[in-house]
């Protein structure tokens, strides 16, 4: 299935355009940034890589496509002829997927002729506005938990295709499984799931319907207890399954005190390592507030899937470099910064991240690390070269600083092992770790500033 | 491609359960509603039909699909068995799309096997509560518009696919146009687009890409003035397509002072008319702020594809009947309403809604009318038969009450016109029909009470 036509029709009329004027073949560079986090947040989450690539491997005009171009007049036949040969050859440079991110620094490049960039605009934007907004409300979740798993249960609170996106984009920041059965088959996130109310009330009694669900499913299985009533759902439910039940769910009410009711009955039963988990409007605020309840586990919905607030990234996709030469808007409130970008993470000699520094110049040496290798980061450094000032001018060192921005495609060719479930994985390791060399404000559940600096540096690094 | 896959993992664990306990066949009734709608609104917008049921015409497991799920586990082989065979056989009924709807009300209710209801929950409620949401915040944008167009511009800020039904869903409550590529070529909603700001920085000059656009496009074209300076742009403009240019474009600054600004100039060059379009971080509010200036059109693109506020409808899928006996869970705060519903919409002498009645019986007489016939409504009855009070036990009258919950699918088979280019206007029609049908609070943006009360009654109609 082509992706070509996910795209907005001015992309489609400003190519026309440009084939006539000449302004086609101009070697040119796109920045996809954004303006702001939203409010509080301590970072951002990049996020949609993985997707992206695959889609733009099937961003092509095939007859269908143009049929319809042609049929609403959007393109004239000169445009048609251009686009039946239409594949992006031109280079990407972009944060490794799971990168934490700050407002203003690019954390995308693309680089080609008018031509063949502009008409990514809308299907670089959808994504990673998509991806980045799940991801970046994940990962306050996750934060949240602390060392209990948080399990994505927000299908139905989406577009049936976000929701594998934001299943895979959960799985990126930390969740350990979702309940989209398409996400596990496309990425390989690992699905949960059990029962619901339904199961319970088509069954003549509680315990028949806890009964169907052991026998089918083995007493590891979790039984879902408030259908009813809950300690009389959790005296069935061991009765049912015995002591060695895997967990129970409850889903209404006040979260902290049932759950430590149950944990109270389930001891008094014996169930000792009988778990227990928690769903039901859970956002990263109730998250942390039954952090000192008996709960096991997280099940998030809406809050996930919709952003936390935030169901958006914000980001857009600015012409900075024209034929080597920087340009810019100057509208009101809306200036963009023009020229392309080298995005420079630096770190302490203890690993941990201090400043984003912005170099007006292109990406990253070769040199540089494009992985994280360990849990500390990339930046332990025995011999300690020195300062650990934000905006200092020394050059970037490969021993302890990052380039961000690395490449993805080159001259039409992607970089393997970003897509699929592989990509998924690298990508959830890479925030992992690039997370844990944060400061440790980007951790707090509460609102405040971003977590880390952003500096514009002057001339080269 | 099987949307099959396009659900929760406890679907397949229930499936998987009940077919051995044998409750797989009872007979059941599911029912989707929501417990509120969000703060303030008058009304919600029911939408997404169309795209259910072509998404439910595809809900088969197929190889791929069954082997996914054995592989995991999730299924056993008799599961696997009998979803080979699946194709969803029993009978949906639901509010006609684009139908304004209160919370409480069911506004779907699917009919069967517990094994072929139950399976479906996820994307039912993926598709209803992602559509709806849209055309709910789409639908206060159109009316606090007034008789200006408004054009859907989101597809950058949300997951791709679901740029397409927010295009859709927009379309459907009056939106003029989209510019999403894929939402003309599929439902043949109207696109539109000419340029951005690349185009002009691409260029050596901005009269050069002006000239370049109208070259391309005609004088008929929208020329985005704000890349530098507006006065300037206006002027460049002008000169370059002369005054019968189509429009022009702002995208930044005060928007209602600027178009001021703007008009006064054009009219002053003789391009009186010349619309003015206005853009850029545009909501329900701002448009209404901006009644008094002299816009010619809105296009609105992050606040529509995230619902204004309220990116997700709310809907769920709820178990009210087992064998034709009612059923009900108690969860504290999550209660539900046992038993199948029929819900009517009753309407005065002069065809004004004035509450919609939610009787505890099976959907609706096939005597009532299931489409609005006139700008009016259905309540237009010379004749006057008699009273207009909410919670009258008199029974619906089918020359002015409607019955809301209509066939949709019987025994397996859609019921035709619902689905595609077809469907979408047929759904934009009856929005129309019905919204102007209620209380004139239902086009007040200010926040407030629903427009319409909800009344259970006691007993059948």
């Amino acid at each position: 299935m082509s992706t070509a036509l996910l795209t907005d029709h001015y992309e489609l009329t400003m190519l026309r355009a440009a084939l006539r004027s000449g302004a086609a073949d101009r070697r040119v560079v796109f920045e996809v940034f954004t303006r702001s986090l939203p409010p509080g947040r301590r970072f951002g989450v990049f996020a949609g890589t993985g997707r992206l690539l695959d889609a733009l491997a099937d961003f092509r005009f095939g007859p269908p496509e143009l049929a319809a171009l042609r049929a609403a007049d959007v393109i004239d036949e000169a445009t048609a002829q251009w686009l039946a040969d239409y594949h992006f050859g031109g280079d990407i440079h972009g944060f490794a997927e799971g990168e934490p991110f700050f407002a203003e620094t690019p954390v995308l490049a693309v680089e080609g002729t008018f031509a063949e960039t502009v008409l990514l605009e809308t299907l670089v934007l959808a994504i990673l506005n998509h991806d980045s907004a799940i991801a970046a409300a994940g990962a306050r979740m996750v934060g949240a938990a602390g060392d209990r798993p948080c399990l994505e249960m927000g299908s139905r609170r989406t577009h049936e295709a976000a929701a594998v996106a934001a299943a895979r984009a959960a799985y990126l920041v930390g969740f350990a499984a979702t309940s989209n059965l398409e996400a596990a088959r496309t990425y390989e996130v690992p699905s949960v799931g059990t029962s619901a109310h339904a199961f319970t009330l088509v069954h003549p009694s509680e315990a028949e319907a806890f009964a169907a669900q052991v026998a089918a499913l083995g007493v590891g299985t979790t039984l879902l207890v408030d259908t009813y009533d809950v300690p009389a759902g959790v005296a069935a439910a061991v009765a049912t399954a015995g002591t060695e039940l895997g967990a129970v769910r409850i889903d209404s009410g006040d979260l902290g005190r049932v759950a430590g009711a149950v944990r109270a009955q389930l001891d008094g039963l014996g169930a000792t390592r009988t778990r227990i988990i928690a769903t039901g409007d859970l956002d990263e605020h109730a998250i942390a507030r039954l952090g000192d309840a008996p709960v096991d586990g997280y099940g998030v919905g809406t809050s996930l899937v919709t952003g936390a607030g935030a169901p958006t990234a914000g980001f857009v996709y600015k012409l900075v470099e024209v034929d080597g030469e920087p340009v810019a808007k100057r509208s009101v409130g809306k200036s963009t910064r023009g020229g392309r970008k080298r995005v420079v993470r630096r770190h302490d000699l203890n690993g941990r991240a201090v400043a984003d520094v912005i170099f007006p110049s292109p990406p990253g040496s070769p040199s540089a690390p494009d992985r994280l290798s360990g849990p500390s980061g990339p930046g332990v450094d025995p011999a300690g070269s020195g300062d650990a000032l934000p905006a200092s001018p020394r050059p970037p060192d490969p021993a302890r600083d990052r380039d961000l921005l690395r490449p993805l495609v080159k001259a039409g060719e992607p970089v393997g092992g970003l897509t699929g479930p592989a990509g998924t994985r690298r990508a959830r390791e890479h925030h992992r770790l690039a997370l844990a060399a944060l400061p440790p404000t980007a951790r707090e559940v509460g609102y405040g500033p971003p977590c880390l600096p952003v500096v514009h540096a002057e001339g080269r690094p």
